[in-house]
């Protein structure tokens, strides 16, 4: 087991964004500072039609000067080519470099180099290419020469001439679908949901154009109502013409006064490359359909960062974000959009609001990063934003009410849901959240070494439990109450606190059942009516073993989204409502995004507990695949993770598994004595089954569901 | 007297920066970014040579994100002009304006105005111009819109088309006072120290030039060993050319190659307009050019912020900063400059070192506000000011020892002096400059309204002056020794925490005599030997009322320079060092500064001690006038205050003083009954008398000395 374990290691590394310390030089940073500089820019992009709104809380900055540092020990002299984005110098144990500071020889023998460059406009950032000494990891990044210091950030700028602050998203050319020309209009249809630059070809004349966004062809041609819309003045042009920002839109409708010609439109798709890894199909075509759809609506908001709507808000949004973590690790798997966005939602010091300004959001922050290891199994990361971890904390935690408990306190925003609840004083979900952050803190201390603030965390979040339990768990109607105001509690059943416990695994098996019972299937409970929380809701009804009613539920709140025209999935979906009117939220006609990222949640779902994937262990070092039908006739499909894909078939005869390195368990069902065709099968329970999967080998499993 | 406090009051607000609430627009940001920004893009331009050398403590950037804010109450309609550095929105009553976002019409009643500014590379700033609604200090400014808030920052940027990030330091060109041309070289010389961008006219042909600067003539000519360089390459040069960087020096020497020629030589002197409105004049000639050469190098270090020398470091450091303070307030009365500079010392938030990463530079800081207020009675500033105070002696008092004191901790820098002497553990020196600190902050405390601060404070620093008299006051010896360290008592006596104690007023007048008595004028004591220190000794002594001896130090230490032919005073002089010897510092031959701001101290001295005016209430409210001939025949003067000029003359016999509005009172001396023009002249003790001063008036008082 021991060499089974150094692999993983290895690989965990390589897959964990460490391969840059593997040998090829690449651009380095101040951890946090290039993702905080470039979720700025790309924030402050957003408008509402003519209005730019770039985002209402605190932006952090980078960091004007950085010092890197990097001791080495040489057997013989080496040359190395440095490049810098700034203001630059390179001192060798402490005495300048003088000269040349692009070609510099660095003598045999032990050495401290530190290259210290100061920038305002961007953040500081080096590339160092010798034969041994390559700029990556291996680099620490602090604020000054002696300061303490981590491990220097980096992503995939991995040649001197493509430095970070060149930054941008990749393009690719699509036509249109349909095109509907006018007197002195376009209207140009992509045929489905994107995001681009759009191109006006051979575009003649002078006067104006004014480009009004569609995510719907009625938000395209209202034109006072349109959400985004693009503004610009030609004088004398000939020649193609590209928009300056990238919108989101199905439609366009150009607008162009009489002394302009538009030739052919097209669009600069712009987009993340991301590994299409996860896959899933089944015996329903309309669930593989919602499933693709799924697909791409996380790939539109999958961009510099996680984000919530390809049109609005474009903005990153911590509560939104801890989602789509997940359903990135049951298909691209892209481990550095999660880093990325976890940078960006942090910001820097000093902490003086929530992230997002919203006490839920701050929350999530921690569980999202406990998430990502669990997944990655990558240490370095949480070690990395491990200080910032601890000043949003300490921040939080100075913040309690005299029970130990958060509310919402002045300028704090609590979120929970858009739901009609009160959201005073105590809420039972969100010490359930503030619990769950206590862990994730105590685990990521522990990463980080730092033991004693470990168990400090640990004993919080115990306490915390034992506190929650005694002020909203009801032991007469065996289910949470909502809340505490003013030591006055609220009788109010809301689903969230139960769904969340459940999901948190802080209940026993009785209590699971009573939450089950008297909440989660009691239709006399509030529903959830937000994509955004059916998320947990769904999740825990799988966690229960009711996939065969989530499968209902998908079908029909995702595929009447689906049978209502709709090329990626909404940010609320009504089926009540018809026409135009399903586009209007916040008070305006197309205020909705038709594009949210937390619309993807199938992905999540059917990875997890259709597919049945999970790790068990950080990094799926060990793993389950727990096949669930949830009433289809056939699953199958591919879960990605570090250490290659996970491939699953089921039906109700067989089940057909390729495992990966690391310690792998299929669990299954079974009315009869099941059978396969490699491992040896544990009966684990009544008509309960087990089967240790080695990695890299398929294994056939024969049964009766 | 009401009537005059209300004047002072209103006279004060002119003077003290808030001409921007009284009327014009101007260019506001959030208090300390554009300080920061520009302090960082000043400091970066440090060279060693072809090193670029930026500082080596952390820099913080400016908020690249801040949301202005304003409560109007309009009669009627007005429309507003909006300009603006950065990506902005701006909201009435919380609702976007859409359309045009330069000229808006805010209407009739109360309303809340918003501007939202995002810049990532200079700091947000916004210009507003209505017919009441200006941009000014009544403007808030805060990072995000219903954050906490304060004043908005401004200077001079008075017209829309001249924003913060476009700022320059005016220029005007100077002729060389020498040429000399050689074969590929011209050797200038402009008389005296200078700073400014070298240019060549009718420069023509290709091929490299080099500029070798000098501070000495021997420093332009050593290419080897000059501190500053700057290179450039031409190709096909026609017309004249700039150096791209403004640097110091008296002399330069152009190296070019042979397929260029050069033209005549000049200089785009590079300063900040002052007004030159202390004077001082006396019958000793030697003196009065000490005084102006003292004013031109503290002006050549007057820039952006107050510098510690005009080639080198070109930096901000807190300890030489306080100190060319004070000069100022006796010569320039720049209190913009006072400002910026403090700003850009502290930085922003979070703290993780001490100012400059030297102990005794945070304190200093404090002690530097204080004394602002005490001149300018802006007690806006201090205000604006005052978290970064606060957040600055949080650091400070987490780093306190078991006994309530500090002490050089790891990457702390103690620097006291470059005196030879123990500086580690409990330092006298450096507690009584923590105490005045604690004093400083309670004075600013209470401006602020903090009075729960403002108590804890001053208890604090009566706290340590109590434990510091205990721990390092000799009741033997009657002197202060030099520290603790581990709690052994260091019996060494250095002239420090003595000349400290004594300039404070910490001590009682038993107290006071002995320490003048046994370490300021005794010789047994070792010599204070750089010109930083001497600047406190010197005041120490004058505050004793030894101006006699000043003068003779004067003469001798600042005439010595003059007389080895110093046209700007030095960073250190040793009247045993001759020839180029004199120059080399810090291992480098050319290493010493000769244009150093701590250089200019007589400015100080004379004009505090010897024309005698100080303010003793805050912003010159009620002073006093002193003068004291210091062995001289007769000195004459002006000393700036914010309600305009005092002007002193005082020979034996007689002595004539036009006092400001304020509580003004003259003090003298006279062996005879003395008698004056206007006012009643008390007398006050043995050959002591007082002659209270109405403001604008001019007094003429005959006495014997």
């Amino acid at each position: 087991m021991r060499i089974h374990s150094y692999f993983i290691g290895l690989l965990l590394a390589l897959a964990c964004g460490l391969a840059g310390a593997q040998g090829t030089a690449t651009w380095i940073w101040s951890p946090g500072d290039f993702e905080i500089w470039l979720s700025n820019r790309m924030q402050a992009q957003r408008v509402e039609r003519d209005v730019a709104w770039p985002p209402f809380w605190r932006l952090y900055g980078h960091q004007p000067q950085v010092n890197f540092m990097r001791q080495v020990d040489l057997a013989g002299p080496e040359d190395i080519d440095v490049a810098a984005e700034g203001i630059y110098n390179v001192a060798i144990d402490g005495r300048f470099v003088h000269g040349d500071q692009r070609h510099i020889r660095i003598p045999a023998g032990r050495h401290t180099l530190n290259i210290q460059v100061y920038n305002a406009a961007s953040p500081p950032a080096v590339f160092v290419q010798g034969r041994t000494i390559r700029s990556d990891a291996s680099w620490t990044a602090g604020p000054r020469p002696g300061a303490p210091a981590g491990a220097a950030g980096h992503w995939n700028f991995d040649t001197p001439d493509n430095p970070p602050s060149r930054f941008r998203l990749p393009t690719r050319e699509i036509l249109p679908a349909a095109v509907t020309r006018g007197n002195g209009t376009v209207l140009v249809d992509f045929g489905r949901e994107t995001t681009g630059f759009v191109t006006l070809k051979n575009l003649a004349g002078s006067g104006q154009v004014t480009l009004y966004y569609g995510e719907s062809k009625e938000e395209a041609l209202s034109e006072a109502g349109a959400e985004t819309l693009d503004r610009f003045t030609l004088a004398g042009h000939h020649g193609d013409y590209m928009a300056l920002t990238s919108r989101a839109m199905r439609y366009v409708n150009i607008r162009f006064d009489a002394g302009l010609r538009v030739g052919d439109v097209a669009l600069a798709y712009e987009y993340l490359p991301v590994a299409h890894r996860g896959e899933f199909k089944s015996s329903d075509d309309e669930l593989n359909r919602i499933w693709d759809v799924a697909q791409r609506t996380l790939e539109l908001n999958t961009r510099e960062f996680f984000i919530d709507g390809a049109k609005r808000d474009h903005w990153v949004w911590s509560g939104d974000a801890v989602q789509t973590y997940l359903m990135n690790y049951y298909t691209f798997f892209d481990g550095d959009a999660v880093k990325r966005t976890t940078w960006a939602l942090r910001g820097a010091d000093p902490v003086d609001m929530h992230i997002n300004t919203i006490l839920d959001y701050s929350l999530y922050w921690f569980i999202g990063i406990r998430d990502y290891y669990q997944y990655t199994g990558d240490a370095d990361f949480v070690r990395s934003v491990y200080p910032r971890m601890v000043s949003l904390m300490d921040f939080v935690l100075a913040r309690r009410d005299g029970n130990g408990m958060l509310e919402g306190l002045p300028g704090d925003w609590v979120f929970v849901d858009w739901a009609d609840m009160p959201k005073d004083g105590e809420l039972a979900v969100i010490q359930l959240l503030f619990a769950r952050s206590l862990e994730a803190m105590a685990d990521c201390a522990a990463l980080a070494h730092d033991d004693a603030k470990a168990a400090t965390y640990r004993q919080l979040g115990a306490d915390l439990k034992t506190r929650i339990m005694a002020a909203f768990w009801d032991p007469q109607r065996q289910l949470f109450i909502h809340g505490r105001k003013d030591g006055n509690t609220n009788p109010l059943v809301t689903r969230h606190p139960n769904m969340f416990a459940l999901m948190f695994g802080y209940l026993d098996d009785a209590q699971a059942a009573a939450v089950r019972r008297n909440v989660l299937t009691n239709d006399a409970v509030p529903k959830i009516t937000t994509p955004y929380m059916r998320f947990y809701e769904l999740a825990a009804l799988a966690e229960s073993g009711q996939q065969r009613y989530v499968t209902g539920q998908i079908k029909d709140y995702w595929g009447g989204m689906l049978r209502a025209g709709a090329t990626c999935f909404w940010e609320q979906y009504d089926p009540n409502v018809d026409g135009a009117a399903r586009y209007a939220m916040y008070g305006k006609p197309f205020g909705m995004s038709l594009c949210h990222a937390w619309g993807a949640s199938p992905l999540y779902l059917l990875g997890k507990y259709y597919l049945g994937v999970k790790p068990t262990q950080p990094g799926y070092a060990a793993y389950v695949v727990e096949p669930d039908l949830g009433g289809l006739k056939w699953i199958t499909g591919k879960v990605p993770t570090p250490h290659g894909d996970i491939a699953v078939y089921a039906d109700a005869a067989t089940i057909r598994v390729t495992g990966i390195l690391g310690q792998g368990v299929l669990r299954f069902t079974s009315a009869t004595a099941p059978r396969s065709d490699g491992g040896t099968i544990r009966k684990v329970g009544e008509r309960r089954y087990e089967l240790p999967l080695e990695g890299g080998k398929t294994y056939l499993v024969t049964r009766r569901e």
